[in-house]
Order: structure tokens, then C-alpha cells, then sequence
């Protein structure tokens, strides 16, 4: 299968906001993580602007330490099945983590999820990475990496192996005959693996797509092959376009050696777009958010980050200080990165404070400006789409209403849903079931 | 508090149907077990019917024995959520069990759907009694029945606890001063009991409701006093109105032993009210929908009632053979309810193998006569209201627009909702929350 020629294009959901204080702006409303109505507006503004799907983020604790949007929010099952019945074509993709569930429970509800939206749910599998996370869910800690890798692989198999117990046709309900199941096409899983012993079948038959569309957002060495050899579809980070083409390039490749097309596997980064009505407005948005993060938020990542140095003894509006020296130890990547934006840039410690506690980004400017950089990461390889974040109100009506059509008009862009389901929209083959495979080479021999 | 004047009302929303084979009836939508439309329809019908509730049953395992109606249906949490955003005051009640879930998840999703719904979230709470589940869940076998109580209460604990966590007035939210919560009014439940050991606070804020209203249906003397001790609404069930009082008068005087108000726990049996242009009318709808159950599932009942004894050697329709001797030493309280009934109607072999593989209940007739019965049942003290199945296609808005309106006119049920969430339906008070509750005491004291 050829790599599409569109950009595939996701919505994160939110409330509040996305940094620790943009729940401060005049614009935002401080109820919105709450608001089944706020929530609405969103993915009817993303479905008018044909995303191909909404996301909806997760964590499973809290403490003193917790950013506003994670302190109060609305579970992702719930929030999604809601928006399944008030729009009509986009996906609905949910993170669930595979640590503290069942995989009954969470094969259930992303079926359930699948039949009420005609063929729309996602799952992002996570594994959690926040150890008190244990400590609501009775238990006295959290695994370690490489194990909740490991469960996730035996979890994720048990999911799809359930959403497989009913064939194409196992649902006969024939009122003539009085027969409502296929015998020979409902199937007992049988799982009896190393974290999971799970019988089957499900208690609802195969939905719309088959299988719900898989997520994942790995970053380790054991994350990259998991997702490479499982997702369809990663959600990942990148800060610069050389970046993420070192990530694209790595994933696809470690997905062809497990045997995958790699066009069947969607990379997206996460971006958050400004959009002004030129690059100098959205330079000026971008510092109005920037303006309600404490500049001590910045000095406390910039500390972390450089060996615990304290950066409260400089002028802020001096040139950068001379660190380099001080970062090679701890978090080296972080903080080459600043250092070179510090001298391609010749920002000042403010801008750099700034920066970090209100990440930037490469999509800050006018409409043709954001639709270059996007059209440049596309086709430039590091990127097969992008996830949005909406840093300001109103930023994702700016992003339909703007950047959208100029995609369209470069042919980068559908200007209208062909299919109905999730997996249409993406280009993304329905998987067959393994059953009726079996049963299918049986006839064939 | 007094006893309100207002019978209460839900409805159980479903797919195919309530018995082995109605799903045959030629009006039944085969598929609407998984369609969103078909719910929706049900919900839109019992709101325009001004009903308390909608109700949504459930189970965690199926076996080449199980009817249809659960072989293939929607998991309860996705379809209240999903029905909260396209109804606007009808409470949403969702069968959850304790036995294979995790009280932090449950708490959230129940919280989660009480937001988006504006105050209508309703959680059954079951343990569970098909020991096959066990199957699904990685256990090696299922709690015994005594010990499931025990999951149960303290299950419960944390959830209530859970979500009293964010006191109201936790969400500051206030933009001038930067403070989001108030960490006063934000507590961890630092739970640690027999089973179960949650730290919190919840990641979602107080809801509408304070506490969503809790549904048991407590039919052993365990499930009996947990349900006197904690539920507001029990879903029951009483083949006559003598077994109704019966059941009634017990669980109230448990309640009052407890030191609580009787009038805040509503008793509610479930029904299958078939509505007819006349009692014949009716009588032959019911005969209709007996017709399509095969008599050997009747047969194979009363043959599990009395001892394993074959009817199969008897005329169908001569009258009922003489078994009384047969019976006593199995299922008591069964066969002398049969025998009862074939007394009093004269009923064949037939009639009462027709019963048992399609219930009849007290509520088949006319408007008139099942208004009669309702009104009997209420006003004796069998019940506080009723939750309805549809055992044929179209008797809900049969209900709606013939018996509704008696009830109305009688002074026996609401002309129109008087308040939004679901516990101003019931006339339920919010609970107090625990914190805000200490806090007075101790600024009173």
C-alpha cells in the first residue's frame, strides 16, 4: 500500500488547558473539564474541519503536584461515548491504561464504544508511568518498565483476541429458524498466559471495524517496538522536524522488520498550532500565554534540567548564561536542544524560561506560515499527521476556519469524510478475523 | 421525611428482549441490541413518559446457556454515557459489579457520567453470581456469597469516599490569584481495609448529584441488610402483591433498625406490564408473545421445580396433573406459588409452562386495570413503583401514552419533571459531605 497523500489530523480533547496556568487566560472557561457542552463544541468544530479523529488524554492519579488539566477531568470511556451519540464521522480515541483494568472490562467497553459510533473507537494503550498510581489501585507498587511492557503485549493480545470471539455471521438471529448464534463462529478465547487467564468470548459480537483502531505512544527503546510492531497508528513528541524524522525514520523501519507495511502505521506528533492573522499576531498570542506562566515555573524546568544550577542569580533579559558546561550530566538531550536554540535564536534566560513552561513549538504564525511547516514535516518525512493541542480558546476554529483550506487547496487535505468509519478515514485495512481465516484455509486445502 | 404521593417509575432498556425467544416476535428489531437508534428511541419515549429512570442491566460471561438478550449487548457505562448527551432530565442508572472492577475506575466512570449528565447518574451495585465470570477475570474461582457481601460494603466505602474527596467550593478556579484548588477541600481517603487500599483524592471534582444514588436488589438476608444499610433504591422482585409486602415490610424495619428514614429508600419490583384495548386484548398479546417460547422450556422449568419429574408424559392441555407431593422437599417458595395459581385459574399443563418460560405478572390488561394494579401495589404497600421491562415491541409507549396519563389524573404520578438531576426525581436529599460535615462541626464547636 502506497504512503496517502493526506495529512492525518487528530483533536485532543481538554478542559482547562494544557501548561500549568492557561486556565488563567480571559477567554477560558475554568468549568470546561466538566462540561459535556464545552466538550461538544470541540469535536463539532474538529468534525466540521474533517479531522480524522478526537483524543481524549489520561492519568490515574493525582497529588499536590498535579497540573490543573489532570487534577479534574472527565474519564475518557465516558466523555467519548457521549460525543459517539452528538457527532457523526470522526474517531473517538480513548486512553485506557493496561497497568490498573481489566482486559475484559476494556475489550467490552471499546467494542461497546465501536457499535454506538458506527465504526469510530480507538484505543491509546498505555502503561502507565506515574508509580503512585499503585497506591490507588491496592496495590504496593507499580511494575517495572520492561514488565509493563510485557503485560501489555499479553493484555493487548487478549483484547484483540476477544474482539475476534465473534466471526462475521456468528450473530444469525434467524426468527424462522429460531436460531440466534452460529455455534461454530462464536468462539472461546482461552487465554492462559503469564499475567492473564481469560476464557471468552465477548458478550458482544464483532463491531463495525473489526477491531478498534490501536494507539500507542512509545519513546523507549522497549516502547518503539512495541508500538512498531502492534500500533496503527503513534502518537509521539518532537520538538524539532530533525527530530522527528530521526523517530519516523527509526519507527517504519523497525515496523518493516517485524514484517508490517509501514504505510499501515501512522506516525503523528503532537503539535500545538498558533495561528495569527500574521506571524507577528501569532508571535504576540504565543507571549500573551507565555505571560501567564510564572517565570519561575521556567527557572524550576531550566534548574531540573541543568544539574539542579540555580538560574534566579542572572537578569532575566540578559543574554542566556553560560551553562553548557554544567547540563552534559544529567539530561543531556534537554539541554543540547536549549543551547542550540539559545544560539540560533539568541534568546535571552526570560525567552528561555518562557519557552519551557509554555512549549512553543514549529507552528506558531499566519495561516500560510503553520500550513508551510506542516506541509514541510509531511513531506519531509517526519510526520504522517499531527495531534492538536489547542493552547489558546478559540485556536481550533482559527486552525478549521484557515490553515484547513489552504491544506485542501495543496491537495494535502480531504475536503470531505469518504467512508464512515475511523479506519476509512485513515486508509487502514480492516484486520481479518483470525477464525475465519482459519476456517477460510481449511476450505481452501 | 413522609412518604411521597408519586409512584416511581424506570425503565430497563434492552435489546432483543426479556425472555429466550422473543427476540422472534415479528416486530422485534433483531439487531437492536447494538443500536444506538433503538436505545435512543426507548430513552426519548420513557422521558416524554415524564419516568424516573432508565435502567441498564448486566452480566460478565456467556456460555453456550445463556439467552440472547445477554449473549450480545452493550456495556452499561458506554450506553448511559452516551444516552446522557441525547436526554435531558431522566436518570441513568448502570449495573457494575464489584467482584471484577476497581473501585477507583468505577468511582470515576460513575462521577464522569453524573457531570455530563447534570446530576442523573444512578450505580447498581452487584457481586456477581455466575461463578463462571471467574473465566473472564484471571481468578481461579469466585468469591463465595458471604464474602462477595463483604467486597461489596467495603467497596462501597471507598467509592462513597472517593467521591466525597473534592469538598464543594475545592474547585477555586480563580484567575486573578493563580489558585486553582483549595487544598483544604481536596482530601486523599487513605483507605486500607480487607480488600481494598485507596489512597485518592479522585481525579474528578464533587458532582451534581454529591453522590451519584445507589441501586442494590438484596434478596438473600445478606443482600437484605446491605441493602437496607446502604441503598436508596431496591430493584426487587415479587410474583404476587402478598410477596411484595412481604419483601417491603422486611426491608423497611432492616432500614429503620439501622437508625435510617424508611421514606429514602424506595422499593421498586420489576414489572412487564402488557397494556391491551381491553383486558382480552391484552390476554391475547400476552398469549402471542407465550407462543413463541418453545413449551419444552416451560416444561424443563417446572421439571427443575418439582424434582426433576418428566411432564413430558402428560396431556398439555388437560388440567395441571396432580404433583403436590413432589415438590416440597426442592423449591419451596416455587412450587407453591404454581400450585397456588393453578388453583386459583384452573390453569393446564399448558398455561403454566407458558408462565414459566414467559412470565406473566400481575399487569396484564387493560389501561384501566393496570393503572388499578399499580395503584393497588403502591397504596398497599408492595411498592414504592415499579421498573418496567418491554416484553413486546411498542407496550412502553403504550405505557406512556395509555397508563401514564390515569396514574396522572389520579394524583399518582408527576405531570412534568419539578427538578433536574435524578435525586430531585426521587425527592433523595444530597448526602453531606464527609469533610464539609467535620468542618462544621468543628467551626460550630
Amino acid at each position: 500500500m502506497a504512503r496517502s497523500p493526506h495529512i492525518k489530523l487528530g483533536f485532543i480533547l481538554h478542559g482547562v488547558g494544557r501548561t500549568w496556568h492557561d486556565w488563567r487566560h480571559p477567554d477560558r472557561d475554568v468549568n470546561a473539564s466538566t462540561s459535556l457542552a464545552r466538550y461538544q463544541e470541540q469535536a463539532t468544530t474538529a468534525e466540521r474541519g474533517k479531522f480524522d479523529f478526537l483524543f481524549v488524554a489520561d492519568s490515574l492519579s493525582i497529588t499536590d503536584r498535579s497540573s490543573p488539566h489532570y487534577l479534574n477531568r472527565f474519564e475518557p470511556i465516558t466523555i467519548l461515548s457521549a460525543l459517539a451519540a452528538t457527532t457523526s464521522r470522526i474517531g473517538l480515541v480513548g486512553t485506557l491504561t493496561v497497568s490498573y483494568s481489566e482486559p475484559f472490562n476494556v475489550a467490552r467497553q471499546f467494542a461497546s464504544l465501536d457499535h454506538l459510533s458506527g465504526g469510530r473507537a480507538g484505543w491509546n494503550v498505555v502503561t502507565s508511568w506515574l508509580g503512585d498510581t499503585a497506591a490507588n489501585f491496592s496495590k504496593a507498587e507499580h511494575p517495572a518498565h520492561a514488565v509493563r511492557y510485557r503485560i501489555a503485549a499479553e493484555y493487548l493480545d487478549v483484547v484483540q483476541g476477544l474482539w475476534d470471539s465473534w466471526e462475521d455471521g456468528a450473530h444469525v438471529a434467524d426468527k424462522a429458524s429460531g436460531q440466534f448464534v452460529d455455534p461454530d463462529r462464536l468462539h472461546a478465547l482461552d487465554h492462559k498466559g503469564e499475567f492473564f487467564q481469560v476464557r471468552g468470548p465477548l458478550n458482544i459480537k464483532r463491531t463495525p471495524q473489526g477491531q478498534p483502531v490501536i494507539f500507542q505512544a512509545g519513546a523507549s527503546d522497549d516502547g518503539r517496538n512495541f508500538a512498531a510492531r502492534r500500533a496503527e497508528v503513534i502518537f509521539t513528541h518532537a520538538e524539532t522536524i530533525e527530530a522527528g524524522q530521526a523517530y519516523y525514520a527509526d519507527v517504519k523501519a523497525r515496523a518493516k522488520g517485524f514484517g508490517r507495511d509501514a504505510d499501515q502505521l501512522f506516525i503523528l506528533p503532537g503539535i500545538a498550532p498558533i495561528v495569527g492573522n500574521s506571524d507577528e499576531d501569532a508571535e504576540a498570542r504565543y507571549r500573551e500565554l507565555a505571560a501567564l506562566e510564572s517565570i519561575d515555573t521556567g527557572l524550576g524546568f531550566l534548574s531540573r534540567t541543568f544539574n539542579d544550577h540555580d538560574f534566579r542569580q542572572y537578569d532575566l533579559d540578559a543574554p542566556f548564561p553560560d551553562v553548557a558546561h554544567l547540563g552534559l550530566n544529567s539530561q543531556q538531550s534537554g539541554t543540547l536542544r536549549i543551547l542550540a536554540e539559545v544560539e540560533a535564536e539568541c534568546l535571552t534566560l526570560r525567552q528561555v524560561a518562557e519557552r519551557l513552561a509554555t512549549p512553543r513549538g514549529a507552528f506558531v504564525g499566519s495561516a500560510e506560515t503553520v500550513a508551510d511547516q506542516l506541509q514541510r514535516w509531511f513531506e519531509s518525512g517526519a510526520a504522517d499527521g499531527f495531534v492538536l493541542f489547542e493552547p489558546l480558546p478559540g485556536q481550533l476554529a482559527q486552525f478549521v476556519e484557515k490553515v484547513i483550506p489552504i491544506l485542501q487547496q495543496r491537495g494535502l487535505f480531504r475536503t470531505d469524510y469518504e467512508g464512515t468509519t475511523f479506519r476509512e478515514h485513515l486508509g487502514l485495512t480492516v484486520p481479518d478475523n483470525r477464525y475465519s481465516t482459519a476456517r477460510n484455509a481449511k476450505s481452501a486445502a
